[in-house]
Order: structure tokens, then C-alpha cells, then sequence
């Protein structure tokens, strides 16, 4: 096909063929599934973590795109050929790193929805329904985690909760919001406040992203201890904020932690709050992995006590409900403030709570202006589970997180490091120099058998296991542990 | 199922059934794939525009999530009976609103593979593939749009492709580039230089808020006119570069435009990014829904010189490329300022480009960190098309459009409002007055028969009309022709 087609000026121009139509979509659609649950259902033949070396890939592409239409059966034998080799297999039972990213099929299913709709509920005409299903499932959301009502948009502040691609993302809007608080219509930075943010020695790197996207130039990452569990004493804080005030700068955000990215350390988000909110700072809790686990009522009870005192609340059903990556939820008491950092139309910005009751458009709850109906794939977990099986479903690991650290503690060439909280489990083996530690993990995960990254807490280097893939059963814990145990006592992988 | 499922301590927990097997899931994808084949063949049923009234969906929703597993049949009837008419369907043929986001079937295909990996590519061990095949697709698409090749991940300058979820998180990682330069090192704002942003009062908003998030205090849109096309004048800019200078400010990035939101005006790159460099500011071009168009010779003679003196390029193939949303392209001449505004690794922040060769972190290049496999979409929509299908696909569009501007010029009726590029036609009823014109676009709309949003140019209230569905074809816009004439004739609609 020539690239300038025959055109017919003022009549018209060609019709325009795509080289695949609605019927062989879906015969290549088929193939697609059949692939996928190839692909799930054989994922343990694969090495977790990819082995192949930086650089690896562009020598075994084209230098260009193809001029012509390429089918899906060679794209798919170049994905077995090429592109598997590089997959670190995050769906893979026996993955333990970082925090899981588990993607099931009701969240396929709703996001190959979204996908055909291809919508853009930037704003709320864009697919009043994209906007709508998102404020109801995420007010579903809420009750199922039993946040405050405040939370809700059927509560009496205003507030309410959006769909935000990552917790970073969460954190930064949020911060946004509060610095708006202050700022009140002034130019941000104009002779205005010298604003203060705080956040602790354990917090994601999101926050000091924030920070410096922002251009906020005072981030305290407070520090914590081993003593107190690497959570933040509500008297540093206050000591903290006291001695900035009496600098001259304003307190105005602090984000306080919910299971912590290096071994889900939980603050005492209530007392925290009591003492951010004297000092006039908004108070954000970044619960990205473990903000989930609320919906058990033990946890709840243990974790999620306080949240009637805080501003906004994130956690990533992403992470570990199966929502598959991107879905991080984030709840404000009160969007005015957000939508006062955010908004660039100046008749709607003040115009208060009124205006979001009557016609919310997400973009002004957001960074970027364009967003996909992430709503559907939030919206299919909930109800292809129910609430009932998706608590159990996090039972199922907080158990085997539970179980794996009563073999560590038991063993006596290894140390726990942490208290095990959710479904992290932190250890190290005993006496190994950061050397040994750090070549014997490797050797672990050389093996192609598991993937566990490390931390480090009050110096040392800390092995995590991070039990939440959603094809994991109790016997690929015991595997890995088996393995650990064989490596740490001298023997092959 | 109870929500504390047994538990046998240090033996280990209960398997978890997961209510949909690998195989359900061959079944549910295949009917999901029916499902969406039934949608997209049928899409013309569909009014374009939703017409329901704010809040219509919460009522028709339970309160809370179920309890128990509900099928997908019955969610599938939902979405017919509560979910469509809220849609507003971006993908039917007489959709020509905004611009367009189409989304192609290769890309679903793409997006599903995505999914189904479930992989986190935030750092490259997070799966190699998922960086480097990102690195080649936008090596692919610079090549095939022509960029110069300062823009591609082989060139010499340390440059290279990104995808970004937005061309307002483009713009955003730009700024934040462009403000790393000059403070090298200092903390923004801590006594820093005073900075000052430039672009014209036809930038899309995203500009605005970029600095907004940022924290920057001088933005100026600098003023366009009829005369000029709604173009930048490289003289306006000289002066207001020269006179901010003179008060003692420091110019720091331009954003200039290729395809403006409002009318698609093309700004005088090559001359404007010569006034900038001279005044020491990084030169952003923001091409978000024409850059694609790039890809036709023609096109890029006309629009697209003078690339080798800016420092940063983005285009959305997720607008007018078939790339299902998000993606958005950001290319840049060297990536050192974007990963040391963006890396929070002082260890690797000024290590230079031998880094970025080595082992690249797309988390560096951007705002969040999680990232989904996007370049799958891009990947499989350049090879199931191939670049001259594509030219053929984008040509077939600016066709569409130039045939209608000139039934639009014959009819004494109306007036062409701004000079018709790629796929947008800007007009008016002749002699209308807002409100007529108002209410005449409304009565349109309401038809169910198309949807168009308005624009402002020179205090006028203009029809916008953007060519660029997946399955718009002449007839499709022959149809809205004869709708609009009748309807400004006086007729029904």
C-alpha cells in the first residue's frame, strides 16, 4: 500500500482497511487468552529473576519497524524467543521481592474492557461513567478497609477517593493539596511561608521525590530505631516541628507510615496526627503495601486505629489485591485543597464543596490531565471475589508469613530482624559479614528458584521475604526456605 | 469461605482456591473477546455523546461490595445496563471531539500480554525486557517519524525515548529537566536563580500546571494572534527573554508547540529554539497530537524542521497511532538533567551517561515509580500495522479533513476559522452570536449523531472538528457535514 492513497477532494477520501478486522480480532483475541493462561499456568518453569545482561535485547530486534503487517504468531514467537528471557516472572509463586504486584484475571477481564472503550475521563463528560464507577468503588472500597466515613463521598466533608497510578503519585498530590492549605492563593514560594515537610528515615523514596518535584526545599526524614520498631516517636516529631517553628519555617505535611517499604514498620499514625495537626501540618498516610490488610478485623484493630485525624490515605490495590498494576487508591477528607492545587480553572477552583457534588472531573484530583477507566478492573476484583474471598485470600498470606517466620526464629543460623508484620518476613543469616550475607542471597537467587531482595536496617544487610503472589501456596514458602537454609549452611542451590 | 481460615503454625497455612481457574479464564477471556468484538462492530448504535445527569450511577449500585463471587455474566449485563450510558464512546466513527484516542486492536493485544506478565519495570531488574524493549520501540518510532538522531538511544549524546503516561507528565519531567541545569546541584530555590518558563497563550494547560506542581512562579504565555497564525512570534519571545533578563530573572525552558490543543498551530521551532538557546533555556516541544504525523514526508517538511535544536520532543501515540491510552512518547537529546532532577541515587545522579549505557532505570526518567510494560502496545501496533499502513492510516485522516475544509469553504454559511492542519477543522456559523453558535453545537450534540467541543480563537466561539477515529471513515464525516447544515439552516436535528 503506497503512503498517499488516492483522494478525491470535495467528494472524499478512501476508505481506510486495518490490516486486522473485528472477525479476526477475535480469533487472535482467543489466541491471546490461550496464550495468557499458557503463560500462567506454566509460569513456574520459568527462572524467577531474569538473568540476562544489560544490553541484551536490541541486538536481537530490527533496527526499525517493520513496513509491513507482521502477525500475531510471530510477535508471540518473538515474545517466547526474546522477550521471556528478560521477564522477571512477578506472577511467579516462588517471587518474594520488593512487595508483590499480583495481577489476576477479573482484573484482566475489566481492563481488557477499558481497553476496547478506550475512553478518557479526564473530565466527568468524558465518560460520566468512568468518573462515577471510580467514586463508588472506591467508596466500596473504603467500607470494605473500614475507613472513616469521612472518606466517603457520601460523607458530610467533602472528601472522597481516586484512582492515582502509583502510591508516588498518591503522596505527591497529596502534598500538593497541603501546601495549597497554607499558601491560600499566594504564588507558592512568593515571600511566602518557608514551608517544612516531615516524613521518617523509613519512608519510600516517593516522598523526597515529592519534594523535590515540588520544589519543597525542607524534607526532616526523622529518624527512627530498632528499639521502637523503626517507627516514628510522636515526641521527635514534636521536637522536630517546635524547633523548625522556632526557626521561622512552617510545618505544613507530614506522612506517616503504615508498613514500611524496608520491613513494614507501622507509626503510631494516631498520636502522629494529634501532634501534626497542633502544629497546622496536613497529615498523609502512605499504607501502599499493607493499607489493604485493613479489611481483616484483627489487623484493623492492630494497625489502622487513628485515621479520623488524618488528611488523605493511600494504599496500592496493585500491590497486594489483586488489582493489577495501575491502581493505587488515595482518599481526602476534604478534596477542596486538592482541587484547589490542582484545578487551573479559577471560576470552579473556590467555588467549594458545591461543585463536586454536582460534577466531579478527576483531573483536578490529579497530575496529569488524560486517565484510563482503571475503575473497571477495581470494579471486577471486587465483585469476582467478594469481599469474603479476598479477605481470605490476604489471611492466606498473612498465615504463611506467619508460618515461615515461627522456621526462621526456630533455626538458629538465622536472626529475625523485625517484627514479621503482613506478609513481609525480615532476616538475616546469623553472624554473616555484609559479604557473606550479600553473596549467599545471591547464590539464592541465582538459583532461578525464588527472587528475595535485601534491606538494611541499623547497618546490617537484611533479607526480605515478602510472601503475596497470587499463585502462592504454602509449599513454594517451604521450598524457599528449604533453599535458604541448604545455601546459608554451606550446600549447592 | 470464613475470613480466618485454619491454619497449622509452622506446618503452614491453607492453599488458596481462587473462585476463576486457568481455565475459567480461558472461557470468561474468550467471551470477554465476544463481548468487546460485539461492542466495536456494533459502536454506531451508541450515541457518541452521554447524556446522563451527574450522580446517575450511584443509585443504580449496591452500597457496598458483595460478599460472595458474583459471575461475570451478570457484570457483563451491568455494563450493558448501567455502565453504557454513562459511556461516551470515544471510538465511534462520529466521535470528533477533542483529539482523538484511538484504540486498535493490535494494542489491546499488547496491553493484554501486559497485563497477564504483571511486571513492575520501574528499575531494569524489574524485568530487563520491559526496559530495553521500551529503549527500542522509541528507537523504532523516532526512525520512523524522522527525529534527528541526537534522539535515539544510539546517537552520541547520551539521548533516548521514554514513555510517559501523558504529554502532561512529559511536560512536567522536561521542566523538572530543564530547572536541574541551571541550579547544577543547589537546592531549587534556596537563593537559587529567579526562573522563568515560556509558551504561548495557545499551550494546552498542562504548561500551566507543570509549574504549578513545580512550584515555578514565572510562567509566561506569551500572546499569539490571527495574523500569525496562533503561532509564536520568535520576536515576542526575543523580548520577553531580553526584558526578564533585564529584571533580573533567568529564562529556563520554552515549550513550544507543533499542533496546538485549541487550533492546531504550528509554532516556528527552529527560530524559537534558536532565541532560547542564546538565552541559555531548554527548549521543550510539545507535539502531543500531531507529532505522529511526522511520519508522512509531507507533513514533515512543512512542520517538523529544525528538531536538532531542542532539547526535548513528546507526541502521544495514544491520540491519533492506534496505541491504546496511555502512551505518551518523550524523547530527549542527552537523559542527564531528567535523572538528576529525577534519580534519588546521589551515587548515580552525576555519574554522566556511562550509567545510562550500562544499565538504565526508566524510574530516573520519570515522575512515579511503578511502571506498566506499555512499549507491548507500541511494539505490537508497529509490527501488526507496519510503518506504511500507519503513513496510509494517518493520511486517510488528513484527508478526511481536507476534503471537509473545503465543503466547509464552499458553504457561504460558515466561515473556516483557523488554516485546516492534520486532522482539525476549526469553523462557525457565518454571523452567529455566542449564544446562537452556543446553542446551534449543543443541538448538534444532543442528536446522539456526533459529538464536537468548542474552542475560543480571537474571542470567537468556534466549532472544532478532529478527524482521527479508529474506524472513522468518509462517510462518517459526510454525515456530521450534513447534520451541522441542516441544523444551522434551521432544520432538526
Amino acid at each position: 500500500m503506497s503512503d498517499t492513497p488516492g483522494t478525491s477532494a470535495g467528494t472524499g477520501a478512501e476508505d481506510y482497511e486495518h490490516p486486522i478486522s473485528h472477525e479476526d480480532f477475535r480469533q487472535l483475541g482467543y489466541k491471546m487468552i490461550d496464550a495468557i493462561v499458557d503463560y500462567r499456568s506454566n509460569i513456574e518453569k520459568h527462572p524467577v529473576r531474569s538473568e540476562v545482561a544489560p544490553g541484551y535485547l536490541a541486538e536481537k530486534l530490527p533496527e526499525s519497524a517493520p513496513t509491513q503487517p507482521e502477525g500475531l504468531d510471530a510477535i508471540l514467537s518473538d515474545v517466547q524467543t526474546h522477550i521471556m528471557p528478560g521477564i522477571t516472572h512477578w506472577q511467579h509463586p516462588s517471587f518474594f521481592s520488593w512487595y508483590p504486584a499480583n495481577s489476576s484475571y477479573p482484573a484482566l477481564l475489566g481492563d481488557m474492557l477499558s481497553s476496547a472503550l478506550g475512553v478518557v475521563g479526564f473530565a466527568w463528560i468524558g465518560s460520566p461513567a468512568a468518573t462515577e464507577l471510580e467514586t463508588v468503588t472506591l467508596d466500596w472500597l473504603a467500607r470494605f478497609l473500614r475507613l472513616p466515613n469521612a472518606f466517603l463521598s457520601t460523607g458530610t466533608t467533602g472528601g472522597g477517593g481516586v484512582i492515582q497510578g502509583t502510591a508516588s503519585e498518591a503522596a505527591l498530590v497529596a502534598l500538593l493539596a497541603a501546601r495549597a492549605r497554607p499558601l491560600d492563593g499566594r504564588d507558592p514560594g512568593a515571600d511566602g511561608p518557608r514551608l517544612v515537610a516531615y516524613t521518617t528515615d523509613q519512608a519510600h523514596s516517593c516522598v523526597k521525590k515529592a519534594c523535590a518535584v515540588a520544589g519543597i526545599q525542607h524534607l526532616r526524614l526523622l529518624p527512627t530505631s530498632a528499639e521502637r520498631g523503626w517507627a516514628l516517636d510522636p515526641a521527635t516529631l514534636e521536637a522536630a516541628m517546635t524547633a523548625d517553628e522556632g526557626h521561622g519555617l512552617m510545618p505544613f505535611f507530614l506522612t506517616t507510615l503504615i508498613g514500611t517499604t524496608s520491613s513494614a514498620a507501622v507509626d503510631p499514625v494516631a498520636e502522629l496526627a494529634a501532634v501534626a495537626r497542633r502544629h497546622g501540618a496536613w497529615v498523609h498516610v502512605d499504607a501502599a503495601y499493607a493499607g489493604v490488610f485493613a479489611c481483616l478485623p484483627d489487623q484493623h484493630d492492630l494497625y489502622f486505629q487513628g485515621l479520623e485525624g488524618v488528611d488523605s490515605f493511600s494504599t496500592n490495590p496493585h500491590k497486594g489485591m489483586l488489582v493489577t498494576f495501575d491502581c493505587s487508591a488515595l482518599w481526602v477528607q476534604n478534596s477542596f485543597w486538592l482541587r484547589t492545587a490542582l484545578s487551573l480553572e479559577p471560576q470552579f477552583q473556590f467555588a467549594g464543596l458545591r461543585h463536586a457534588a454536582e460534577h466531579l472531573d478527576y483531573k483536578d484530583w490529579q497530575v496529569p490531565l488524560g486517565r484510563r477507566f482503571r475503575a473497571l478492573k477495581l470494579w471486577f476484583v471486587l465483585r469476582m471475589y467478594g469481599t469474603e474471598r479476598l479477605q481470605a485470600y490476604l489471611r492466606h498470606h498473612l498465615d504463611m508469613a506467619k508460618a515461615l517466620a515461627q522456621l526462621v526464629e526456630a533455626d538458629p543460623a538465622f536472626d529475625i530482624i523485625a517484627t514479621p508484620r503482613f506478609g513481609l518476613v525480615c532476616f538475616a543469616p546469623r553472624g554473616a559479614s555484609e559479604e557473606e550475607s550479600t553473596a549467599l542471597l545471591e547464590r539464592v537467587n541465582a538459583s532461578g528458584r525464588t527472587f528475595m531482595v535485601h534491606t538494611r536496617l541499623g547497618g546490617r544487610h537484611v533479607w526480605r521475604l515478602a510472601v503475596g503472589g497470587v499463585h502462592t501456596q504454602w509449599r513454594h514458602v517451604e521450598e524457599v526456605w528449604a533453599l535458604v537454609q541448604k545455601v546459608v549452611g554451606g550446600g549447592e542451590a
